[in-house]
Formats: structure tokens, sequence, C-alpha cells
């Protein structure tokens, strides 16, 4: 592992003074939104806008040059046109920078000769003055445990997620995706061109990063497929690293070379790579949190065999259709399960099975509600399955009044199981989306409610059983071939 | 067409008086549920509860039996358990009921032969005496312009799907998804285990239905499959058909057993008879309502040239992906379009390319927000394209104050420029899923309420590319099919 790579950017990080050059009033311009960020998200280091026209930006003293700061700057902001940032890099070494985030875009991204000629020229006086750059063309750092962030309302909370993402938009989204399902990131790093370091780079620094535990990484293409090879094999010994490859396509490619300058590479290619490396592939942000959402909160699950809970008998119909159809199996209710259902539910036991519908036992809904609740636990302490996927709906004939405590009941139980940790755990609910004001009626804003609080309890929790069963075979998929090998 | 058949479901859904036999004040009975929703959705007619034990039911005066109410009845829902089914039979002729809709269940899905044999003794009865049954084991109709229902919280509005549905929750989950979608129904008919109408005599009813254009479906097994066949073919050729078929796999088809006692049949025979019917499958509600989207409010789409219009590097890359993988073409920019930009946007025209980055044009708001509001109209008025698909992102650099208004500017020209009908219009929004209470911060909120506006406007909405994209490509191939055909 090069250490000058590790250091260089564990004071990017860590800055003790960071310069916003470019730093502007303009609500419209990234030299305003650079210097709020540091300011709305908390960096405690200190802050020096740099604009010669300027006294003060954001009630902080602003300085004409990077050189005329009165002390040492670790990390250098960029907001200036490509054009003036050869100038800029020359003040960089006498300030003691070690690197330089570079937000100007319209460089080789616009595919223009004069375009790609600059890029170049940044990148030889880079070079000649070791001065390392993350970009051009990127939105750079977002760690919340320092208080650094590229992106307004991105969550303060730190998490363990490290993401490595081409797009900085991308990266802004799978962060505030990722919040509503319980997803909190370490350190996150958007990096556009790959001008200097690269997506290789950035992968070896979350690798050892101690704050960082599963990678995620939304690439378009490689600055250097051999050193790529290599590093995604060995980080991916180490840590979960979920990717997606922008630009499978040709239209997709195409966009890939306007948006990052990057070359997409064969979509055939990536998947053997992948695979070799064993890091895992993700379609679109959504599978990608699905599938982050699994690695965060699941134990290593290794068997297929699911026991399915729903209410509803088309609904578990369907589940059980669509998880076979995912690869996974759904084995019948095991003896010691029927034999506990005898019990509690004499009137039904012989005709339930897996997947348990719930609304079998409906009808009188107290014991509706007791056997909702206790059916969780009787799979849980099953040894025929592997893990338990329970649907939390709203089929069921109860007006919303009476509903909504049964459904609450249903959650608490659920959670409260989930804290013995007996067997995994995963949770669906479908609750809509649309604006709050407009939701017909409280049904929906209930199963919302119970969704938060399934997600504030860590349980993994998705929109459809689709979504779910999905995910949960990737992720089997990976501890099951890290067992062969 | 079976007229005697038609004629017995006219008047099902439109009955001059119903009675509710087994009513009841116990809320958590269905006795009470079925009265409640006849006074809850306005039916018209008189309203007949029937319990021997009762002088008044919800305010409403209550007969002993059916006999002894003082005039015609022509629609009976029955909440008798069973077992008191057949007397019940014997007392509707007298009364001119028409049809006797049956919500016990615990026959013959159960597996038990002394409830199989109240089943077929049930059958015996009512064909005997010439009264129709719906069910039994099902909720039976949802007829909002009737002021018919059979569950609480579905939309009291009128629309033009009608749905035949073994599974009555599935019914009420389709009817409550659907309305957060715009979608709205005719009329609905949870069936249960079929035992005397069957799938084919619903589906005939709402294929010969002014009030309904597009046939929803759930089915488990069927009753005559010969029947069924010919009937689907019949249907398909002059309204779209468009259903789920539950119990594809083997506990699935096993789960089928135990919900509706109906036989699953293989898979390969379902797809095979749906294929050669013109009928669409879809594989859980989910799809089901995402296909009922783009039949309601799609013109006929036959060529597969879609224009992508989005904010953000990533999220255009992964646009065009997801569009090609699921069978779309993405084809480059025309020069009359380019033309265009190069007026608009002459700093970047060049550069843009299909999808449309609107994000490139980003850096000044002002100009951001025009060109946003201008690119649908540009592709629209191509003639390279068949549709066009925009994504309503969060992808930008901007303040939630500052984005707010260009979202909202955004969406206005987006609904503008659908009314002028030039090309069908599609539009993705990713609003995120949980309590109100519980987003971080207004961006979410914002942009559901865009979402709820552009489903408003009876724009086609998704929330991923990826959702858009399966259900247009899959609404191209039965447009395509019907060409040839």
């Amino acid at each position: 592992m090069n250490t000058g790579l590790i250091e260089t950017l564990e004071t990017a990080f860590h800055p003790r003074a960071i310069a916003v050059v470019g730093a502007s009033e303009d609500p419209f311009s990234f030299g305003y939104h650079y210097v709020r960020h540091l300011l709305d998200y908390g960096y405690p280091g200190h802050i020096y806008p740099v604009n010669p026209g300027k006294k003060y930006i954001l009630d902080l003293r602003c300085y004409p040059s990077l050189s005329s700061i009165p002390e040492p700057v670790d990390y250098v902001i960029c907001c200036l046109p490509a054009s003036k940032v050869p100038d800029l890099l020359t003040e960089c070494p006498p300030k003691g920078v070690k690197a330089v985030h570079l937000v100007a875009g319209r460089l080789s991204e616009t595919g223009r000769q004069e375009a790609k000629e600059l890029e170049a020229r940044i990148l030889q006086v880079a070079r000649r003055l070791k001065v390392r750059l993350i970009g051009p063309n990127c939105l750079g750092i977002y760690y919340p445990r320092g208080g650094m962030a590229h992106s307004y309302n991105l969550s303060k909370e730190a998490g363990a997620i490290g993401a490595v993402c081409q797009s900085g938009g991308t990266s802004a989204l799978l962060v505030r995706y990722g919040e509503l399902r319980g997803l909190r990131f370490s350190k996150v790093i958007s990096y556009g061109n790959a001008l200097d370091l690269d997506e290789s780079d950035f992968l070896c620094y979350l690798a050892q990063d101690n704050e960082t535990k599963i990678i995620a990484a939304y690439f378009e293409g490689i600055r250097d497929g051999k050193k790529f090879l290599k590093v995604l094999g060995d980080v991916a010994r180490v840590k979960p690293v979920i990717a997606i490859k922008g630009g499978r396509g040709i239209s997709g490619a195409k966009a890939v070379g306007s948006h990052t300058a990057a070359i997409a590479g064969s979509d055939i290619m990536w998947k053997a790579a992948f695979k070799k490396a064993g890091a895992i592939l993700a379609s679109d942000l959504t599978e990608l949190v699905d599938l982050l959402v699994a690695f965060s909160f699941l134990p290593p699950i290794r068997g297929n065999r699911v026991g399915l809970v729903s209410a509803g008998g088309g609904l578990t119909v369907m589940a059980a259709d669509i998880c076979e159809e995912a690869g996974l199996v759904v084995p019948p209710l095991p003896s010691d399960v029927r034999e506990k259902l005898k019990i509690k539910a004499p009137e039904i036991w012989d005709w339930v099975g897996n997947p348990v519908d719930c609304s079998i036992m409906g009808g009188v809904a107290i014991g509706f509600a007791e056997i909702l609740k206790e059916i969780p636990r009787m799979l849980v302490n099953s040894s025929h399955f592997d893990f338990t996927i329970a649907e939390f709906t709203d089929d069921n004939p109860f007006s919303e009044e009476v509903w909504s405590n049964i459904a609450k009941g249903q959650t608490e139980a659920f959670i409260n199981l989930s804290r013995e940790k007996l067997m995994p755990l995963i949770a669906v609910v479908s609750s809509g989306a649309t604006s709050s004001d407009r939701l017909p009626h409280q049904r929906w804003k209930m199963l919302a409610e119970q969704r938060a609080r399934l997600v504030d309890a860590h349980i993994p929790t998705y929109s459809t059983v689709a979504e779910a069963a999905r995910a949960v075979r990737q992720f089997i998929d990976y501890w099951q071939a890290r067992a062969t090998t």
C-alpha cells in the first residue's frame, strides 16, 4: 500500500485549515456553497475564503490569495475556472497544501481539444509540484465526522459506509436515499475526471480506513485497468465492495464520455472482473441502497431457506412466487412450528403453511393481533429456516382505527424479537410514495410510521418482497462464495 | 355471450335493495363492516340488515330473516358461517334475489373433507334454486359509482379500470396503491373460491361493461381451463387484460391451495396461454400498478426510441443503461435538437447528448431552470423519438430554498407540455418512502409534491427509471403485437 497516498488522503479528511479559493457570496455559485457547507456541517478547523474582491464572505475574513493566508493550509477546495488552476497550484507548495479538490468541469468531458490540453497541463503542473488532485469536475469530500460536506442536506450523523463515486450528484443522492433507509456514511469521495488520484487510490484508502466497514461505489470508467483489477481484488477480500458500473450500454457509454470523460469499457469485462474480485454489482441506485441495507444490518447468511410471514392470501402467494424466482427456497412449515400453532390457533393450524398467511387467523381482531406477533417468533425458533421475511401489510378487513393498534403491536413485537438476534430478520413495508398532504387516508401514514420504526431499529426494511428477495439473494451469494474460497 | 349471466351481474352491481345477512354491531365482524361500507360509500338503495337478535344495526332497522324483509331484494351479502348458507339460499327465490355474495371462508381451502362436502352442498342448492353465487371466501364487490365497497378506505371516485381478483385483500391493495398513482376503478370483483361464478364469467362481464376500459386481474387458479382460454382471447381482443398469476412456484402453488382452494397450474402453460391470447402478465402488485399506469395514461406507442431528460451525470448514465437493458433504444441527439440547443445554450450545445444531462447546464441557476423547462419541448418536437421520459431529481448543487422554485417551474412546464399531446410523456420521481414526520429535510417533501402534481395531471409517473422502462416496454410490445395481427 502506498503510504504517501494514505497520508495525503488522511490529511485531506482531517485538515487543520481549509482554503476555499474562488469563494463567493453568489448563492448560485460553488464558491458560495462550499463555504456555507463548512459552516453548516460544523467543520472545526480554520476556514479561509479566498477572493481578491471581497473582505468578508459569510462573515468570514476573506483573503486576496492563497499565499496571503497567515498559516499553513492542508487542503484547498478550488472553485476557480479551470484556466486559473495552474497558477493556483504554484501557490500550493509554500503553504504546505497536500491536496487540492478541483470543482471546475468543462474539461475533457466536453470532448473539446483545448479543454483536453488544459487538463493535461493541470496534471503536469501538479505532478511537478507534488500536489495531489481530487477531480476535476467533481464535488469532492463528504465526511460528517469532520464537518465536511459537498452538498446540502446530507446527514450530519456518521456511519460505516464509505463511498467512492465518480459522479458527485450520485454520491449526494446515495447519501440522501440511504438516510431514509437507516444508512449512514463514514467518508464519501466524488472524484469526477480522476485526473490524478483515481478510483483505485480511493478504494485503497477506504480499505484501510477504520471508520469504513462497507464500500459503495459508482464507477463510469477506469484510468488504469491493471491497477484497478489488482486493487479491487485486494480490497474486496477485506471489506464488501458493492458498485454500480455506469455506461454499460451504447448510449450510457457515450453519456459517460460527456459526463466524466471516462472510457466505459465493455460490460462483460466488468462483470467478469467483479466476479473474480468477489465484488458485487448493482444496476442502479435503488439496488445499490437495497444491497447496502442488507450488508449493513444483517449478520452473514449462508443458507437460502426463508420463512415468510405475511397477512393476506394473495400477498403470501405472490411473496412465495417472488422469493422462489429470486433463487430462495420456501420450505413447508416444519412440524415443530405446526405443533406450536396447534396450541395457539387450534382452529386453523392444520391449514396454515409457509408462507404463513396471518389473515387466515383473521375475523377476531384480538386473536389476529396476537398471532401476528407470535408467528415470527415461531419461525425464528425453528431450525428449518435460515432467515425470516415479514411483510407488514394493509391487507386486512379492519377499519383504520382498529388496524392501527394491531399494526403497532406487530411492529413492536418484531422489533423486540430482532433484539434477541436469534435469526436474521427482514421487513417489507409498502407504504406508498406521495406527498403526505395528498395521502387520502391514515392507513398510509400508519404504515409509513411502522416503516420508520423498523428502519430506526436497524431491521433491513424494503418496499417490496421482490426488492428484499433480490438483495438478500445477492447477500447470500456473497457469503457462500467467501465460505468456499 | 351469456345474457343471463350479464343480467345477473348487472343486477348485482345495481341492486335496488341489498340485504346484509348476519349483520352485526361487533366492529371486528364482516357483518358490521359490510353495513358500514354501504353507509360510508353512499349506497343509494335500501339497506336491510338481517339478524334475529337485533332491532337496529348502525341505526338501520334490522330484520330477523331475509323472508321478513317487506320488499324484493336484488342482492344479498351473506356474512353467515358457511354451514348456515344452504338454509339462507332457500329463502332467496321468493324475495327475487339474483345473486348472493358469500363472505364465509374455512371451506375447501382448509383442505378438510367435511368443508369440501359443505361447499359442494352449497353449490348444489344454489344451482337447484337458480341463485348465482359470488365466492365463497371472498370480499365481493367494490363499485364506487354505485356506493358499494368491500373494504375501508377505497377511493369514492370512479375510473375506467375493472378488476377481477381471486384475492379480496389483493383487490383492496390494488385500489389503494393505484389511487396514489392516479388510478381509479370502475368495478372490482373479489371472487375467492369461484364455486359458481368464476373468473371467466367476470371477465366476460367486464369485457362488455361500458364503464370499463382496461381489465386488471389476479388469478390463482382456473375452474374451467378450456372456457378460460376461449374467454381470455375474446376479452383481450376487446380491452387490454393485465393479470398476475399467483402460485407460479412450488410453495406459491401450495399457498394457493390454502388460500382459495384453486389448482395453480403450470407457469409455462399460463405464460403460453397469456401470450396466445394477447394478454399481459405482471409478477406482483407493483408491476401490475406500473402497467395500469401506462395503459391508463399513455396513447398507443409502437416505436421504442426514447428521449431521456435527467439532471445529473450519473443519473443520466444509469437511465440510459437501464432503458437499453429494458429493450428501449436511446438514439443520439438529432441535429434538429442540436440546432435549437446551439441557440439556447451556446456554451454547451456540442457536448450534450441523449440522455440530456441538464446539470451540464448548471452553475447558473436561472439558465438551468430555463433549460430544464425547455429541453423536454425540444425532444417532443423532434421526429426522432417515439416518447420522452423525464426524470425529476434532486441531483443538483443548490440549497433547498433555491431548488424548490426550479423544481416547481420544471414540473409546471412539463405538465403544460403534456397538455399539448405532442408526444407520449413519462415522468420519474424518486421521492423516498417514509413517514412524513421523519423526513430529515424539505427536499423530499418538495419532490413528493412535484410527484403528486404530475400524478394529478395524469402523466404516467414512476419511482425509478427501471420501473418506467419495464412498464413502457411491455406497453409497446402490446401495441406492436396488435399492429401485426
